[in-house]
């Protein structure tokens, strides 16, 4: 039937014959008739026989697309799929930033923990949840913030997100609801979290980042209404918002968004407590997404409790909450220990690999500045030159090595650069990779 | 330090000292020691020893709240909580529609199917993903189309989602940015799904649905420019679109949205294909809640060509994209037939269910109506007599006993009744559940 040559219409043969024919039992015919008939194909006509009644069709075929170029990725003002092109481009090396180190990712204790969590669910946890999140993973991530970032929160007050990307969306349908349509943002900073806040409707005036992090006095002038904060370690910059800053920015009347996406990742100081432990009144998102790996889309957000309410419709709306297994696995291996041992892990990792960075950038680029190596899962390098650093992403690229251009992530005129993730890339990679950015760099 | 009798300020024991007095090795000591460094918690003073710098916080109390009860649930309009607070209610039999028999999850398939999956995926799977999904899920849901709907599509027209709830929102999101703000609903037609695109911004103009489903011509009367239909079994009356409704609807200029929620459940009747399979200019959205379990969040949306990127760019600014791992353990259940399996035993254990249903409701309630019962997870029966149905699941729900008023998914007048799932709950449950009705009844 599915290659046509059993078009509509056609009487299939007896059951007795086909098996005959076939040297199988009457039975085997009879259930593979039966499940045809099942499934709208065929329909018995009594004395009729067996006929074809709807052909089953196949699915329409992959179309290859071709990996775009170094030249598509880099040629025009980045736009929201900036990140999927980039992604889909070829290289032996990939120095994204933003994400630890991928191939640590526990696979045996996530099964483990997925085994314990499905021995014992009861069967109503596989239907619809509550949109805030379990209550298992909302007491864990209580508990993980109280420890390691200082905040005191009630699991009741967390809202489990797909990420922080989908935090920033939820928290721009409450602003606008509320009547905030204007959120300030870091000048460098993340491109992407620009372009999420802009494409849910809010305007995004730069603020300058200077060594002592946001300009807070520039903010107060700017007069907008909420402002969006990396301050436990700047991105892509990596500076730490400083004391004062810190209680300047507390004072201000306006929103503070804190954004504490890689927070855990420290090695040289000490850790910096967040915005959140000191103001119950400041937005604050984080997510598995630096401690374990972006595919997991789990995020969590708190938020003053003014915005309580209209958050929780918001995820309601968006997807109705996250889905149930994979947040139980994660509260299992937050309540046990695992995921503690996991970043002490990747901690050791990632500042091995952060030296070796280091390294062949003073071997290979000693004119580059390095920004930003005490902390997180990449440095920033800027030159004292005046060329267009989104060219030489391209040239990199086409030497085999993906690396970001900090213009992307600049609102301002920069001094050109490249923002560097090191925590997924082996030293010797890394290496390789700072080689060839040099090899790109405009004579 | 967390309970208070250390406060900030307090200098330490010297390590030698303190593992003399614990009668512990001294590298024991200094390792805590270093953790409690490394936390932020203390700091070494050289000389001036070790001092508490941070004082650790505990996560807030859950605060215990009481379940609704059944007045709180019915006393008021249903609002966009309601499904919430229906679900906290506390009650003995849940007779709740639109789940499979959650306690047939195929724990065991989908473990292994994950380690599978988990044995050999790359690293790179675990960082930032394609918005769309992951290539295997979208290769695995075309030819499930093509198999069990008729559908013809290519992987890459398939948008994988978190449900048709989010499904819903996406689109709606698409049609507001193309011009389109009313899309008509089935009346009765589910209450989940009008809030859904109600609180998406658009206007959900009721059309009535008789035996032969959806009111075409009342369609065409009306005016909407987009339709939203379950015409393979119609919620929450079961009814299928007549062939000659069929016809008439595919001729209509405007879009037609069908919602295929659970077209794989029949029993008594030949498929009905998808409108989709018919004709591509139809959105179509699916979803593995009612095959395998709601709190999965995994759905898929196909739309015509023109709304394609406004929905990828809408699925990449709601979260980036699906979560990879339950994606990719679907796909494998699904091309394994694994899936196909699992829907063979819940279509022979459901229809025992509608059975015992049936034969209850024959038993305790003769006057009853009974509409919808040869396909699908629930049916609906109606009275014909005068009363609040919204009274009578009150006070059913106070007899221990949830379910739903048929009201809540009417927007004109109807006659009063309930809408009964079967598929999660024994036979035994069911009769028990049938005669609380019977209770309730109004004299």
């Amino acid at each position: 039937m599915a290659d046509g040559r059993l078009p509509v219409g056609t009487r299939l043969p007896a059951t007795r014959t086909l098996a005959a024919d076939l040297r199988v039992s009457r039975g085997v015919v009879t259930e593979a008739y039966q499940r045809l008939v099942e499934d709208g194909h065929v329909a018995g006509r009594g004395r009729g026989g067996t006929v074809v009644v709807a052909v089953p069709v196949a699915a329409a075929p992959v179309r290859p697309v071709a990996p775009p170029s170094p030249g598509d990725v880099f040629a025009r003002r980045p736009g929201d799929d900036v990140f999927e092109a980039f992604r889909a481009a070829r290289a032996s090396i990939d120095l994204s930033p933003g994400v630890p180190d991928l191939a640590s990712f526990p696979r045996q204790a996530w099964l483990r923990a997925e085994r314990e969590v499905l021995a014992t669910l009861e069967p109503a946890a596989f239907g619809y949840g509550d949109p805030r999140g379990a209550l298992p993973l909302r007491q864990a991530v209580a508990a993980w913030l109280a420890r390691g970032r200082g905040i005191r929160v009630a699991p009741d007050d967390v809202l489990i997100t797909a990420g922080v990307s989908q935090a920033l969306g939820l928290l721009a349908k409450a602003l606008l609801a509320g009547g905030i349509t204007t959120v300030a943002v870091e000048d460098p900073g993340s491109l992407r979290v620009r372009q999420h806040l802009a494409n849910a409707g809010l305007a995004t005036p730069p603020i300058p980042v200077d060594d002592d992090g946001l300009r807070v006095d520039l903010l107060e002038a700017g007069g907008a209404p909420a402002v969006m904060t990396t301050p436990a370690h700047q991105f892509p910059t990596g500076v730490v918002l400083g004391p004062q800053r810190r209680r300047r920015l507390l004072r201000w009347p306006g929103l503070v968004i804190e954004d504490d996406y890689d927070a855990e990742h420290r090695y040289d100081r000490p850790p910096v407590p967040a915005l959140r432990s000191m103001l119950d009144r400041v937005c604050y998102a984080g997510s598995v997404s630096k401690l374990l790996a972006p595919a997991l889309r789990v995020g969590w957000l708190l938020v003053p409790g003014e915005h309580r309410d209209a958050i929780i419709a918001a995820k309601r709306l968006a997807d109705l909450g996250n889905a149930a297994l994979p947040q139980l696995v994660l509260a299992e291996l937050m309540s046990s220990g695992e995921l503690e041992r996991q970043l002490r892990f990747l901690r050791r990792r990632h500042v091995h690999r952060r030296d070796a960075m280091i390294a062949a950038l003073r071997a290979h680029l000693p004119g580059a500045r390095v920004h930003g190596a005490a902390a997180g899962l990449h440095l920033t390098i800027t030159f004292d030159a005046g060329f267009s650093d989104v060219e030489l992403a391209a040239r990199v690229l086409a030497g085999g090595v993906k690396v970001q251009p900090l213009s992307w992530h600049c609102q301002a005129e920069h001094a050109p650069g490249l923002v560097l993730g090191y925590a997924s890339t082996t030293p010797g990679d890394i290496a390789t990779a700072v080689a060839a950015i040099r090899r790109a760099l405009p004579a």
